[in-house]
């Protein structure tokens, strides 16, 4: 008997429909209290389709391409593959849903479809970046808005507490502030502000600002940010790294003797790589929304389509969305309107 | 005949006063046309100086220290080596002045002591990254203000410009708008604004948004930023490269079979760690200061003061403060006032 529904876009991404079908067929044959709808064309899914157990597929022409603006594209294609999946979740005919397509279409479907979470007043997309410990942090906002008021933070810091206790299982989690210094009257405007209003609530373990530097250190399980500055981070994280890994390459392929001495090397070169490869953590949250909508990256292969539908039937088993509900209270710090 | 006079702050830095005055020893034996005066405790510094030819010492018990909040240690060690030394710059018996001390206290003594040019609202702090290419590229603001407005960074683009062409001899040099998309659209109400300032002057080559994701790949010559943000990103591309190599080495050290094949590559990986060691490009320039003034990392050797003193010297010679403030009307774009 299966206890929850997925909904999947099968047509988002660099390598759908196949790499997303064979996701689900691993993921299906793993976790048998799941049932996988599909939506896209079906006869494309259905070259891929291996076993139809606890599979179903809903079929449309239509889907939002990833260069698509987001926007406009959700309200004109009704019928997008991202968008029925979206719906079944708004419709109670699925618990949660999965999309590796166009981020800024995903958070409209998720924010104007499913609906916000009454008490928390802007969405937030975290995605979990590696560090050199190997155990990872929340990032959030990574960039569902560009701007940010102190109890947007606030209540980042309650979504992202509650995600690393239930999913990533670390107990009571340290949140901390990104800033561009330690000391509690660092930063600008936003981020004063927020540390007060961090400081002073009851929901999380609020350990004050981390430093950008410290970032990939284990310095925190959650790093709360504006979105303008968590996709900036985010970038020059993946970007720093992979220009480095770049440098690591050439280096390696100067000259024979070089090359030779890292052929040795390689297998721990890729182990290198992958400890930088976030896309094992599973995909990014959009949090705040009344059901979990997760991002599977673009570039996913089935590996990571596999690992996203694990972090999403732990998010609607430990009920992340009714226990985000439940704290609310506990971050009014006095002071603080939260709308709705 | 020496045609200009450096003022140098000996006691800043974490291997001061040592390092900065046998910086000074191997740049005063290349350029033969620069007086140097060094500010700091005369008997220390002299147990490093070799030869006193071209140089002067000025005694002072007194210097601020790392951890020293900043403006307050300005206002009340009236006596200390960095503000001894910017005041005079500010006296007209220096053309420049250099320290490796408190970044924040330089910056003040730079504000307060030496003053603004007429027309730039705001100093910015601005070091030059590495690329893979090994060009590098100028990033302002790093963090001389945590707030900034449009009008700001289309002034940072402009002083940032002027640098880039005559000290590091990049013709028409590319200024970048560091946004998290390249689109005109863009970003928050900084950004967006910013952009069109940008857009509209007539004083620099702007090429559009550049991406976090892109920096160290060459993608523009000049990153323009607020405070904040530039800090932040500057502080992720250090601590990303710091603990990717970290991971490297880990990797090199697994076994006596990695410790052989890396012993074959170790001039290549330093070679790769120099690659990613920015005090190559020299420090940190203050721009919209009346004079030239740079900080040298903390952490810096004599190279480094040799690098910074070469650096500060070009900045004399090309005078890149008289350039700015003649260019100055050309960014005026309509509609901005130019405070002052």
């Amino acid at each position: 008997m299966t206890n929850m529904k997925i909904a999947i876009d099968a047509m988002g991404g660099d390598h759908a429909p196949k790499e997303i079908v064979l996701g689900v067929m691993k993921a299906a044959a793993q976790f048998k209290d799941v049932e996988y709808i599909l939506y896209g064309d079906e006869a494309q899914i259905n070259e891929y389709l291996t076993d139809k157990t606890r599979i179903t597929i809903v079929h449309t022409d239509e889907k939002i391409e990833s260069d698509d603006e987001p926007v406009r594209a959700v309200k004109r294609k009704k019928k997008a593959s991202m968008v029925l999946a979206a719906q079944a979740v708004k419709n109670n005919e699925a618990d949660a849903c999965i999309s590796a397509g166009n981020t800024g279409a995903l958070m409209s479907t998720g924010l104007f479809i499913i609906g916000r979470i009454k008490g928390i007043d802007r969405p937030a997309l975290a995605p979990t970046l590696p560090t050199i410990t190997g155990k990872g942090f929340v990032l959030l906002d990574a960039g569902a808005n560009a701007e940010a008021k102190p109890e947007h933070l606030l209540q980042f810091g309650l979504m992202g507490s509650v995600y690393a206790e239930k999913v990533r299982k670390i107990e009571n989690p340290r949140v901390g502030l990104l800033n561009i210094g330690t000391e509690e009257t660092k930063g600008n405007e936003l981020t004063k502000t927020a540390f007060q209003y961090m400081k002073n609530q009851n929901a999380y373990n609020f350990i004050g600002n981390v430093e950008a530097r410290d970032l990939l250190m284990d310095v925190a399980d959650i790093v709360v940010a504006d979105g303008f500055t968590g996709n900036m981070v985010l970038k020059t994280v993946e970007g720093t790294a992979s220009s480095v890994m770049s440098m690591l390459k050439m280096s390696l392929n100067n000259g024979i003797k070089n090359k030779l001495a890292a052929s040795f090397l390689r297998k721990d070169l890729y182990g290198l790589r992958a400890k930088m490869d976030y896309s094992e953590y599973g995909g990014a949250c959009l949090f705040g929304i009344q059901a979990p909508v997760v991002k599977a990256h673009g570039a996913t292969n089935a590996k990571g389509i596999f690992t996203t539908i694990r972090q999403v039937r732990d998010m609607v088993e430990k009920q992340i969305v009714e226990t985000i509900k439940a704290e609310i209270h506990k971050i009014d710090v006095g002071g603080i309107k939260n709308n709705d």
